[in-house]
């Protein structure tokens, strides 16, 4: 199978078998893979991933070990997406670790994550994951917007993590891919989003669903525009910048949930936490049923974010292509038939 | 009155007349003040405050303004202790700020605050409160031990803020004042405290009551000789250091209690935040009543902690004093006789 390996900061084509399933796994067929901020980082050497990166997929199930139980075939030639986080029980470890016992499978001490740590991900042909990481993609959802579970996942943890009747009218920083996926999920429950990005062009996928979006500089200009009394500001800007912003954004006592997972060192005054008594939520992988469900109610419907659709065989190109100013989401097809 | 004024970074002598009363107010002859690491920071030029520092006293209600009700003259001639944020309603504002509306005093949009913010403090013969700012000071609780409260408060609102049911076995991070009286309280509510210091001296305090202590160098090798599976975590070591430690101690989905205000930007990866999913609870002023509470029960005695008393008169040698190796309280006596 063709698939892209991390070399020197670069995606290079491979040719391999497809990898060997282990009981209770599922050699997936990958029908669309899409391309993250992460995947970026992962180039850049963070992670230290040698491997084939990708989270982001829908696929069919193309085959189960043989000697599966009927269970287990139940699940061939289903169109899933699945969960990234591989845990204990999947791995074979027992007993398995103490956040397994706990039920908190995607903190896993010995977790490997789909294309970002220790296992091969979507940039590929094909892929394995355990079958207990699988949702079905029910018909109502296409392919275009099955690709966004695992990002709409992330951005519904935030509903899971508080509670969202407390916060009428929240603030969201960043305009990217994540960022407007959070406001798109906030407003379908309920809430008054104001959205804060750097870039006009991309505000308007927002600005079209009726979400009230603002640009701003990005730098300490920023405050003099913004209110500063948010009760809840979700920090989706991927910069350390965003993060200082919306430290100030928050009001006392007020929520300030944290999605961006830049790496280095970002220089931030941690006192306005303390005399403000900010409460800071950190927010990753979240709960795929609620984001499949989101899709096949339409109450959330993310295929306007496709920026551009690319063979498997360009996936460099791809890469290149989401780096560009204005470029939303890219998808990457293995069967070619664009 | 003999006060002391800050001048460029140092306690300059001042004699004036005792502070002005308005309605609800009272003026407290001062027993006993305590420096606070607070107190350099503002001598450092932090918060711009000019004027006469210090917010840890006990004192005595010397006056209330003439034509006041028989309710306010109750308080003449009581020891007391005093919340140190003045808000809308003891300034004069109506309507009063949102914050107030709302009960969050500490959290006053227009808020003074004794001897940091726009109002004099404790470093002087005696010093202005609100009547609605007060607590009394029972009988069996000393001078040495009710110049602690205001700490001590600081300390309790952790258990405000949390529910320390759910963390039977925290960390603190820190060997000055607040972090062992936060150690102290913890203990005190039924945990079993482990207190993470640099000064092995200072942590003997704690080791004679019990508390677990540790020795830690204050970076990167800390990591290996310290857990880091934490359910909760309290920084108070006043150090961009200390919040590093703090954060890679604290488990996934752990809570991290931030107590320390130390001024200028802290390089912090915030990544492990996001991938941990750690609460971050920035925490600040607290229950006086709870404070007062545990000395009078003898569960908290913070005398130990004293390291010196000087009289006013030597406030610039006290603060010097302050901040040698090993000292922890310092505390000021205003009539003088030690």
């Amino acid at each position: 199978m063709l698939c892209f390996k991390t070399h020197k900061g670069k995606l290079v084509a491979t040719e391999r078998r497809e990898p060997h399933l282990k009981p209770g796994w599922a050699l997936i067929r990958v029908r669309l893979a899409g391309i993250c901020n992460t995947d970026r980082e992962i180039l850049r050497g963070y992670h230290d991933f040698h491997g084939v990166p990708g989270h982001e997929f829908v696929g069919e199930v193309a085959a189960v070990p043989r000697g599966s139980q009927r269970k287990e075939k139940f699940w061939l030639g289903k169109r899933v997406a699945g969960e990234i986080n591989i845990s204990c029980k999947s791995l074979g470890f027992k007993p398995v670790c103490a956040f397994c016992q706990r039920g908190l499978n995607t903190h896993c001490a010995r977790r490997k994550v789909l294309g970002i740590i220790g296992h091969d991900g979507a940039f590929a042909e094909y892929l394995a994951l355990p079958l207990a990481n699988l949702h079905l993609i029910p018909a109502e959802v296409t392919d275009e917007q099955a690709v966004f579970v695992e990002p709409l996942a992330a951005a519904c943890q935030i509903l899971d993590q508080i509670d969202i009747r407390h916060f009428p009218s929240p603030a969201v920083l960043g305009d990217g891919k994540l960022a407007q996926l959070i406001a798109m999920v906030l407003q379908a429950a309920g809430c008054q989003v104001t959205l804060f990005g750097k870039h006009a062009e991309k505000l308007k996928l927002s600005k079209q669903r009726g979400i009230k979006a603002k640009t701003v500089v990005g730098d300490e200009r920023d405050l003099k525009k913004v209110k500063q009394n948010y009760r809840l500001v979700v920090e989706a800007t991927g910069s350390p910048a965003g993060l200082r912003l919306a430290l100030e954004m928050t009001e006392p006592r007020g929520t300030l949930v944290l999605k961006s997972t830049f790496h280095g060192a970002a220089a931030v005054e941690t006192w306005p936490l303390v005399v403000k008594e900010i409460t800071v939520v950190g927010s990753r992988c979240g709960p795929f049923g609620k984001a499949i469900a989101l899709l096949r109610s339409r109450r959330v419907d993310p295929r306007s974010f496709i920026s551009r659709i690319f063979p498997l065989r360009e996936a460099p190109e791809a890469i290149a292509y989401a780096q560009k100013p204005g470029v939303m989401k890219v998808l990457l097809k293995p069967d070619g038939e664009i």
